[in-house]
């Protein structure tokens, strides 16, 4: 069947996604890094296609309660993340957090014009 | 709205793509390791929730011409990725290829049981 | 023949560029965003053991002339870094600059105390 | 002070080690893909020059005894890894493996001619 706007709305939003965390897992942080981190990710998947808004929350509390060596890789455990696409007139806006010990990404709504 | 399955469908589909290509963008590539990279780049991402299969092919001749220190960056002018994630009974394959100089990212095809 | 510090520091002064590269080639990037990018790539970096100074310039103006989507890939060509490590009293002064077409990574100084 | 070839020698086998790290870690993994990935994560940074041999052993037994999805995503607690670099006549080998719980990166021996 053919592929309809949602779809590729939904197809998109989970693309960002994909990209956010592929892009910056792994990226040393520590709680006083993380501000300037949590903006540069914002504004990097904000620049790719359809992408309406990023908005990424690093929990420094958590990061400052178990790292040991003065910072960390930046991973699941310690980022909230909610992305909004939109692609010809379908809204699609997606979260990211931690839902049983794993960063469980999934749609929170569809918007259709 | 609330997500139907087929969205969460869409949505995983699209995350897969994200995490292939910004995991591995950038990775160093010659037409002698391309075939190693294509197969490690295939497993890893199978491994996800809901991927049934990831097939990737490095085009290899356009990387000969192009690179002149024997190796390049592997980015998205030089492979076709196909993807197909099953979810709740909605299968969606998606595809990305190069088209106006830019290696989009589609869905071919939605199949709801 | 066992490493002196001066060896451990060169390594150390490696570790930081091929991390700061690797980690950060292949995000998107516009002249907007630039800055916010500068930033984290420097402070996250900064995060390593014996690191003491990233600088990371973005050529926007390059950037801006080449892309014609908006935004690209961060890679070594729209970019110029300078990291400073110290480890037991070795000072390594290290830059990366395109030359020849390709970003070229070298130790401009070594100081030991 | 002029850096010595050995100084470029040792900074040389750090940027390996550096981008091994940060291009892969991240990547999804588990027992069965570890193969494949372990196979690319070398042709890939043997590409670099001045690189003569990286060989990369993902603790395929840690990985089944701690991952509770199927996969995991790769970080240096699961890898070991050495690196033999040569550069105007000097060779250095590196190792990368855990040591108090942080993945510790360090020169094993400097060969001048």
């Amino acid at each position: 069947m053919e592929p309809t706007a949602r779809d590729a709305a939904c197809f998109e939003a989970g693309i960002k996604f994909g990209a956010l965390y592929h892009q910056f897992a792994g990226t040393p942080v520590s709680p006083e890094s993380a501000p300037s981190l949590e903006r540069a990710v914002e504004e990097s998947i904000e620049n790719q296609p359809f992408c309406e808004s990023v908005s990424v929350d690093i929990l420094t509390e958590k990061l400052a309660a178990e790292i040991d060596h003065g910072y960390t890789e930046l991973t699941g455990r310690f980022m909230e993340v909610e992305i909004a696409v939109e692609r010809e007139g379908t809204e699609v806006v997606t979260r990211m957090a931690m839902e049983d010990g794993y960063p469980l990404m999934k749609i929170e709504s569809v918007r259709e014009d």
